[in-house]
């Protein structure tokens, strides 16, 4: 099996200029696909921004999913011959606010994703989805889509995971935090985590530009299904993460003479996990 | 809330020596406890060895939890008054072989946890336990326990984290793999995220000496609830790592002024991980 480029793009985000974001995003796939990544993913919330000073001001910079911003990433994605992921502000139908993503190629929108887990203000502003990240075969490859805070839930990760997902794309907004001098981001070792015990491939896009005192990690990173970052780090840099994938490495979830990451599961004993939930609520 | 002294002692063992396994994990135990320890973990299947040539020579080498090895344990927790978790070697009641540990204070044997997840020719040797990690009201805090490849599963880890653990203790063999130059073992990063996302300390003690052409990781570690390793690494050689751990900071599952890494769990929607898993059976 050829290997399938792959790129993530830090792109530099400004909250409320819609015009600059999306223009900065369609450079970085544009540049990305001319060094011959055939899957992009770009960052969450890159049309609007995140800081968002309350909900109104994101309602102003919602649009639905065949809006500009969407509509764009598909022109992109038939013109350049590239899956993109990437994540926007969503009007949904009902007039519901949704941090979501999609998956497009030259198909259309292949899939609609919402965030189903709010980091922190986001819950002021956004109703969280229901849905369960969904998988989806591309000429390159089955493909997979979460959004950020969503990746701290192993019991998500995992659906996509059992569902066939070779290459895990999430698009976060990874707000900076202080960590011990030599550590590498938290974010990025729950990520290297993931790809290892589930033995997928994840490829994140994190962002970078201040927004209204709040900084970002600037940790984009693709994780091997050994859950080695692969292709460097990008750590707080306007720049893109490459790396050639052999996804079919990601259908193989067996680790010794006698193991299988997923085959190995007793999913008969977890389901305690969700009557211990209950009794704590 | 005064922080309480937790060592993981990464002991040297050898395949058959049962009598000299035992003391050097009791002068271990010993030489911690002199330095402040209250709670002690030492390796997996610390009384046997791992490497068998078959399970007839496991057989050989098993002791009932009232054998020697666990009542000498006993006798250390009361004489030095600290807790102990441990694994061994175990013949059940049934005449099975288990890969189990204890959690044992001057109360006696608090717990006995028989390991769920086995990790390859272990499959050929012990039968898996069936029930839940076992959560203990110790006096320094409450311990949960579970062994080794067991911690690679993340529904796993949820069943004591929810069920209150402030402590996660982890005896382990981790067979030697190798990894890209500058990375930490695979097994450290996994801890590392198994703690952040639920926001437990976990502390591992894994082993060394070389069995039979198999070779550890002696990668022992504690992690503290962001899930950065403290007290160091101890990387191949016979030592121990000691923290002093405040095990209230565990009880706090907050992250953000509106996130909680447990309350912010969706098990409603995480149900078809199990669905899936039958399908793929």
């Amino acid at each position: 099996m050829t290997p399938v480029r792959v790129a993530c793009c830090q792109v530099r985000l400004t909250v409320g200029d819609v015009d600059g974001n999306t223009g900065r995003v369609r450079r970085a796939v544009e540049a990305a696909a001319e060094a011959g990544a055939r899957i992009v993913v770009v960052p969450e919330l890159a049309n609007s921004g995140y800081v968002f000073t309350d909900a109104a001001e994101a309602r102003s910079l919602a649009e639905p999913v065949d809006g500009s911003t969407v509509t764009g990433w598909v022109e992109l994605a038939r013109r350049l011959g590239v899956v993109i992921v990437g994540g926007f502000c969503e009007l949904d139908p009902d007039g519901i606010l949704r941090n979501s993503a999609v998956v497009v190629d030259d198909g259309g929108v292949r899939a609609l994703y919402r965030k189903a887990h709010l980091w922190d203000r986001e819950k002021l502003v956004f109703v969280p989805g229901d849905a369960a990240p969904p998988v989806v075969d591309t000429r390159y490859g089955r493909i997979a889509v979460m959004i950020c805070y969503d990746l701290e839930f192993a019991e998500w990760i995992r659906l996509p995971a059992l569902g066939g997902a070779q290459l895990l794309c999430a698009p976060v907004n990874w707000p900076w935090a202080s960590r011990p001098e030599g550590e590498r981001p938290s974010e990025v070792v729950r990520v290297q985590a993931a790809a290892a015990t589930n033995r997928m491939f994840v490829a994140v896009a994190d962002r970078t530009g201040a927004e209204r005192g709040v900084d970002w990690v600037g940790g984009t990173v693709i994780a091997d299904p050994d859950g080695w970052p692969i292709g460097g780090l990008a750590l707080g840099r306007e720049m893109t993460v490459v790396a050639d994938l052999d996804l079919e490495a990601a259908l193989d979830k067996r680790i010794s003479d006698h193991n299988d990451v997923h085959a190995d599961r007793r999913p008969e004993l977890y389901a305690p996990v969700h009557a211990t939930k209950e009794i704590h609520d």
